[in-house]
């Protein structure tokens, strides 16, 4: 719908003021209650104010901002999946074993205190594989990426953050943390986020 | 905008037909034309209908429908991805090196006429590398996934069906064919999608 200046104007101020009655709003602008009725009806009528009796004027979203506030109201807590968690001192074979055994792409691994100390991908794993070395003998410290390389996201950071950073560093998966001490960078690991959980949300999306 | 049943009504005639005069309109409604007049305006105002003179009126797309679209609107041809092809007799060895190479995370086999004829996961080229086997000495069509079992996408599915796909059988690329014989399973490559892909486009819609 293609508003006037003036229902934009009231729009505006009831975005800002809202609940706000009628009259206050026609106040604002200088003008008479009954000169504003025709634009309150018609905004009212399209959905982008609702009214209500004794109380004013509230601004309703409409459809297509609805749709792109989606991505600011779904956050990593609600999609994150169960973190796959190894120690330092498993051995590269046994890690290998976890990404089968869990059918995952990568495998967190957390330190004596159960904090995040690094990542192993299945890029990482072939590549130690490909060395030739006794799988058995090295622990996964050896080959992992370490913290404070490790990009992480926060259960109230929004999907779309966790997408971003994926695509930004070129990787496919995140440990989703709670931060113990920043300054020394201690992290709990509470979940993963994978593009797999941007695959499914992409499609959640076009089901909505 | 909550419409009452009678500009529900409407809207369905003028999709139907339109664009339509406000007159037949009425007539088919067996209703007066001016008892049809201020449901017409109101659709009208609120973007729903488009009125021209000597035409009438048609059906216009609002916001949220046209953020379904996009998703049957947009197609695999857009997104795909350049893909990365071995040959059948090339050995494990050198299409890990390959996914190293590219960094991808799958590649696509072809036979000798050039067709499609397997996929290699990371997952794959692990577990022939757990085997203890000599990597130089395997040719990649031993341990590759092989047509018919491969998934594929071709350039005229829309995006969300490729997503759908991997999803559905929990992989993270598809190779894009152009069918040359569907009896025979006899595909050629032109592209690739995979969840990076779809987490691209998953951004690409936020920030529309």
């Amino acid at each position: 719908m293609k508003l006037t200046k003036r229902q934009e104007e009231i729009l505006q101020i009831v975005k800002e003021e809202g609940p706000i009655p009628g009259k206050l709003i026609a106040e604002r602008l200088s003008l008479k209650r009954a000169t504003l009725r025709p634009d309150l009806a018609i905004l009212t009528m399209a959905g982008n104010l609702e009214a209500r009796t004794r109380v004013g004027y509230s601004y309703k979203e409409i459809e297509g901002e609805k749709y792109s506030k989606w991505f600011e109201e779904h956050f990593v807590r609600e999609y994150k999946a169960h973190p796959i968690v190894v120690k330092n001192s498993t051995s590269v074979y046994d890690a290998i074993v976890q990404i089968f055994l869990k059918d995952v792409g990568a495998i967190f691994v957390v330190n004596e205190e159960g904090h995040l100390s690094g990542v192993i991908s299945r890029k990482d794993l072939l590549r130690a594989c490909m060395g030739n070395q006794d799988l058995h003998g090295i622990p996964v410290s050896v080959i992992m990426t370490r913290m404070p390389k490790i990009i992480t996201v926060k259960p109230g950071d929004t999907l779309l953050l966790a997408a971003k950073k994926m695509i930004e560093h070129h990787i496919d998966s995140l440990p989703v943390v709670q931060e113990i001490d920043k300054g020394t960078h201690t992290y709990k690991v509470v979940g993963r986020i994978t593009k797999t959980t941007i695959s499914r949300a992409f499609i959640e999306l076009a089901e909505r």
